[in-house]
């Protein structure tokens, strides 16, 4: 593989996310438990977050906004006041956990700063993902940062486009085939998958990718025997 | 003047956007009606906006979470789900809302396509301004949408030196001075004003601006004369 470009995904990719999420989530099941089971919950604060994608897009507000459309479900809108205070503190919670960088990553940034434009393209709030590449202290590494609204197919390319990329030059790491791999192989690029030990419901696919443009590896090293 | 790129701010410079605002915090003022005057309720809003900028930063879903802060402050967490709801509506209008475009832009970035870049510096909701400026129609004019977290000075610097932009090439073009203004004639730009009826609180100044690259006008066609 020869490109010239090497972007990477944030959250699960360069740092711990979802486990926080998850927390949140288990705080939220435990505050409601008496109006369901955790599954229930989840699957319904799930069903929110789906819902509300074309209004809020992703990040941690959105998940916020839709954990408290959940809550006044579960509840039959009876729901205290208290209680939606409680809410809104997991969400600025979430908002200010630390950045902790998975294994390796530093060392992976070091070997390939200067060789190759890099780049990080994540979804999220703006706010937030900019507080948590000031966080990480991994910011002098990057020549460009992009928070996306969405990563289908068509925002890769409007990306490429204006930062006047060849797909072909572009190779994108992260731990979503659907959202890093799939749609970057579409357009011509690379597409390399790092699996984090979980992931968001939404980003999960059912099928396995085969394209000579992918590779599935295990630790962020590897992607350094692959360029 | 000289500049090489010329950057628009987006709400209330190409399209009206504050008096959506307006009428949802006038929506809102009317639901807590036996909670305080407007004045208050104004200032309340206003409250919970800064001391959540931080963690929220710009847009409509900080607006939104804020409100619905505020609605717990006014009815002392005596509020009703059903009010809640009724809050949360209020945001997902103002993330509806139709685009309307100011008098004359589409003439000003006709005229000015394909002899200076254009760009689109906005705050606000990523998901939410990506939507306005599809709906406008105006994507094409521009060469690069730059949805920022804030407007800063070294906002200002990390953009241009992103997109390779001498700050004596930029021209700066919108209705706060604080935000569109003031920090990019620190930077070495031109900041021109374009006021528009009405200005949120927070992005009111009350100083005088006096700078040999500072021009304010009254309507974006005189742009074409000062370039």
């Amino acid at each position: 593989m020869n490109p010239k470009v090497i972007a990477f995904d944030a959250d699960d990719t360069l740092w711990h996310n979802e486990p926080y999420f998850d927390e949140a989530q288990a705080k939220f099941c435990d505050l409601f438990r008496d109006f369901g089971s955790h599954q229930e919950i989840l699957r319904l604060i799930l069903t929110h977050q789906v819902r509300n994608l074309p209004l809020y897009g992703f990040g941690i507000k959105a998940f916020t906004l839709s954990m408290i459309e959940s809550a006044l479900e579960l509840t039959n809108h009876q729901i205290s006041g208290n209680d939606i205070q409680k809410v809104i503190q997991i969400g600025k919670e979430l908002l200010a956990k630390p950045v902790e960088l998975l294994p390796n990553v530093v060392e992976v940034l070091e070997a390939l700063k200067g060789k190759y434009k890099l780049i990080v393209a994540t979804k999220g709030d703006l706010k937030d993902q900019h507080r948590k590449l000031h966080d990480s202290g991994l910011g002098h590494y990057f020549h460009h940062i992009e928070v996306m609204s969405d990563k289908t197919d068509s925002d890769y390319q409007k990306m490429l486009g204006r930062l006047d990329i060849l797909p072909q030059d572009f190779m994108m790491i992260g731990n979503s085939l659907k959202s890093d791999v799939l749609p970057v192989l579409n357009i011509g690029g690379y597409g390399i998958h790092i699996p984090y030990h979980t992931t968001w419901e939404y980003e999960k696919i059912d099928f396995e990718v085969q394209h000579p443009n992918f590779k599935a590896i295990e630790n962020i090293t590897e992607v350094l025997s692959l360029v």
